[in-house]
């Protein structure tokens, strides 16, 4: 069997100085594939974050349609990738063709998103305090305000979205979409899709003219601390483990400049089983909330891990439902083996806690996640047992009976941040809880209701975020339009002839975008 | 002469259940005020923060209207506190009566402002996507999206700005604009002045009808750890030396859970007197640049510490008038011991360094502050030497001359971040160095032209903050209506019925705010 090498791409050319060789493997049967990933040596890591900052003055002044353009063509070169690259995708993460090529559509059409967001030009927030020179005691300058791309930007690419969240995912999109040069970091998991995509944004940087540097992808294990430490880069976007994640944050604020990390890591997306809901429809919720936790092998950020519902007939009669919905789940083959082995050791952890029963489930035998069922005694959640919090990350939820709405609320206080909380009501149960909402904004990042949380929608109104841990800083999130904000700063010229300003606050609005002028939102010239 | 305690304010009571006691001191003179301020004990500090974090969710919930009301019914409180607190304020920080009168109606002005960004609604920045029921092939659901305040959040005291920058100061204004009650750490150097505050503040707590805990302030060495540490605290506001500022973001960042500090610490603000500026008004520019050097006794995060200039019988004959009117400045009282200690340390290094020429200024005696010009060889710059890199916080600056347009380029290119830069520039030396002013944009959050940075407007297009370390987070102001930003956080409604919707997200616009609808910037109703 002849093998393959795949080099890392800095600056638009292929580099593969190093010794050590990494495998991707064929997720379905462990098996290597015949492709050899050569490690980012050093100096190789050195040159792409160089190669970034090298780019970033030229990047940044680009024009809107000019870096729309660029967006646009990752798109279109995205999708152009032939049946090889799904085939590569399906050997190398298990997922069915089905979700790839719809993963590849969410992922382009992502990208054509945040092109149609730099067009808008609101990303600017641009503001102008035009001068008052009569004013007393002192005149007022004339101040302008917009926002630059931080820098260059560290991206890792996740697991469990090759694509969505990957080489040319989110996180990337946002950050090109800036104005900031990217060194992408590729998942061990997916080396090879990896590859394929970088080779069409690499396409997509030439034909749109931009700096090669712009778009800059290194393989290997360890290169990432490399990556996070260097000077050059200024900001960092993540999705994977809470351990892994943290691990970025504490070295991002470590430096002798700290820069911030946007990590996206843990949650366990509380979905609250309301009565009347259980009352009118307890069984088909029990049977969607089965399939949505088995969805893709629960391999989802937001995968239901805990339902919450009040003691009654009802309740119990829901939960049996559950209970036969989940025993019927077939085995399904997770992403790589790694995350086989961490989603059963959850399982573990879970069957030795005394304090919670296993409800349905078969035992683990050969190399596919059998999906698992597990009811809590509520005193773990009141006693903020560290296990209850942790997601598993897998074909599994948690089941806790709540006495009344007064530990229904209270339980629910004990909750770390989310990035998804969702109620399963009627009217009635509505005007019953409201005051649960309130509570579980202070806990979440996005409110469903009646809905599940698995499926994120990418828009302008969309927060894939929340409170620590689900993210490392609520105020972000990785997915829809508002992701731009995270690596954007203000800057304010004070006193600059329109010569000199950026487009976006000269005078006549050449952008023609919306602006805060004088503190009445405008698209007018000065 | 008897002693008047001061007590710590927590939820609107005042407590002093502690025995260590701290002076406050007479600027001029050294000697203690006759009055002593009750370190808070930890239990002390744990129900400032329980306060705080009990305030909250009534807090948040508060219409614009009254948020605005409350932060009016601020401004008015401390516009109307009487001479004994000019007086006080003038003993504790030996600032003249016109600057701590015009430092009261800028930090008055500061909360109306807040008052009308709470009214216009935009940093709700509301956003929705309607439901797309027929899409194929998934649905989009209804998506709406408005920013919510992160928390309780913790504030300190900035030594040079008693008001403006402390109890109800630029920090505090935007937490509460932003729906965050507020726990406040009084400076050690003016504990008088932020007493008679914090008890305008209570005033106008009690008489705005909001939760007693919104606003809590504490006295005391060493609180500002268990302040920050505490869990239920999201987020902290900080002006202040390098030192202080970074050890509070190491702390934040080593939490359990992090949280994001905005800290205001050390700029140098460097002045580029341009060739042609020189030429046409060198020595008016000296003149300028020596009062905004000694301006307040050089006491502002933006005065000029560094002055460059290219050689050249011009910038030599600028520098000679540079050195006259330094040598003219007389000597001016510090705001407190420790920071003319700090000043003197400073000259210290600059003195002892072989590289630096002292050019102007008297040496030290008694207590008051001597304005001193230095002159220091370009090579400092270019080699990273980082005694040019450091703040010294006073009424000193350094010139740097160099070579050329390439040389000088070179030299900022290895600025670290900065609050500020300015050019001295005729047309022509803008069309001749326009390539100067990208790269300051990278190095500073705010550009000046033929001004001096000291002076800071308070208004929507100032950006009072920039890269490490004049900040500790590039994307926050500290001054100008962004800085409410920073206290929030975005949180989405997935298909929620309009009565559970918060106002700014009702189909009917009842706020009448403009958020964007379906990617369209509108007032109007869904």
């Amino acid at each position: 069997m002849s093998i393959e090498h795949r080099l890392n791409h800095i600056a638009g050319q292929l580099s593969g100085n190093g010794d050590v060789l990494l495998n991707s493997v064929d997720a379905h049967t462990g098996e290597p594939l015949p492709y050899a990933f050569h490690q980012a040596t050093g100096d190789e890591v050195e040159a792409a974050v160089q190669a970034a900052d090298a780019a970033y003055p030229a990047y940044r002044s680009t024009s809107p349609a000019q870096r729309a353009a660029f967006l646009d063509a990752i798109a279109n070169e995205l999708d152009a990738l032939g049946d090889d690259f799904i085939q590569h995708v399906m050997r190398e993460t298990a997922l069915p063709e089905a979700r790839i090529r719809g993963e590849r559509s969410r992922t382009s059409n992502q990208l054509r998103l945040f092109a149609e967001v730099v067009r808008r030009g609101d990303f600017y927030a641009a503001r102008i305090d035009r001068a008052l020179p009569q004013r007393t005691p002192l005149p007022r300058p004339d101040l302008r305000q917009y926002r630059i791309g931080v820098g260059p930007v560290a991206v890792f690419g996740a697991s469990n979205f090759p694509l969505a969240f990957s080489t040319a995912g989110g996180d990337t999109a946002s950050a090109l979409a800036a104005g900031c040069p990217v060194v992408f970091k590729a998942h061990s998991g997916h080396m090879l899709t990896a590859a394929h995509v970088a080779g069409a944004i690499d396409r997509a940087v030439a034909s749109s003219g931009m700096p090669a540097g712009v778009f800059n992808l290194i393989y290997g294990a360890g290169v990432g601390e490399a990556l996070v430490k260097h000077p050059a880069i200024q900001a960092v976007g993540f999705t994977g483990s809470l351990r892994g994640g943290r691990a970025l944050c504490d070295m991002a604020a470590a430096r002798p400049q700290p820069i911030p990390v946007f990590a996206e890591m843990s949650s366990i997306n509380p979905v609250i089983v309301l009565p009347q809901a259980l009352q009118a429809r307890g069984e088909q919720v029990a049977g969607e909330l089965a399939a949505s936790v088995v969805m893709g092998c629960g391999q989802f950020c937001t995968n239901p891990g805990l339902v919450v519902g009040i003691q009654s007939p009802q309740f119990e009669h829901f939960v049996q439902t559950l209970v036969a919905h989940m025993a019927d789940q077939g085995p399904q083959t997770m992403l790589n083996a790694g995350t086989l082995r961490s989603y059963q050791n959850g399982v573990q952890h879970l069957l030795a806690h005394p304090g919670i029963q296993h409800l349905a489930g078969q035992p683990h035998t050969g190399n596919q996640a059998q999906p698992q069922l597990f009811k809590a005694d509520v005193s773990l959640l009141l006693n903020g047992d560290p296990l209850l919090q942790e997601e598993v990350f897998g074909p599994t939820t948690v089941v806790v009976e709540v006495a009344d709405a007064e530990q229904l609320a209270e339980a629910l206080r004990h909750l770390q941040g989310q990035l998804t909380a969702t109620l399963i009501a009627e009217p009635d149960d509505l005007r019953a809880f409201a005051s649960l909402v309130p509570l579980l904004e202070r806990k979440a990042g996005r409110l469903l209701l009646n809905g599940y949380p698995t499926g994120v929608e990418v828009s302008d109104a969309m927060v894939h975020g929340g409170p620590y841990p689900a993210t490392s800083d609520a105020r972000g999130t990785s997915v829809g339009t508002l992701a731009i904000d995270r690596f954007l700063r203000p800057v304010c010229f004070q006193n600059y002839p329109d010569a000199l300003l950026p487009d976006a606050l000269k005078n006549a609005n050449p952008l023609g975008i919306a602006r805060l002028l004088d503190g009445v939102n405008s698209r007018d010239a000065v």
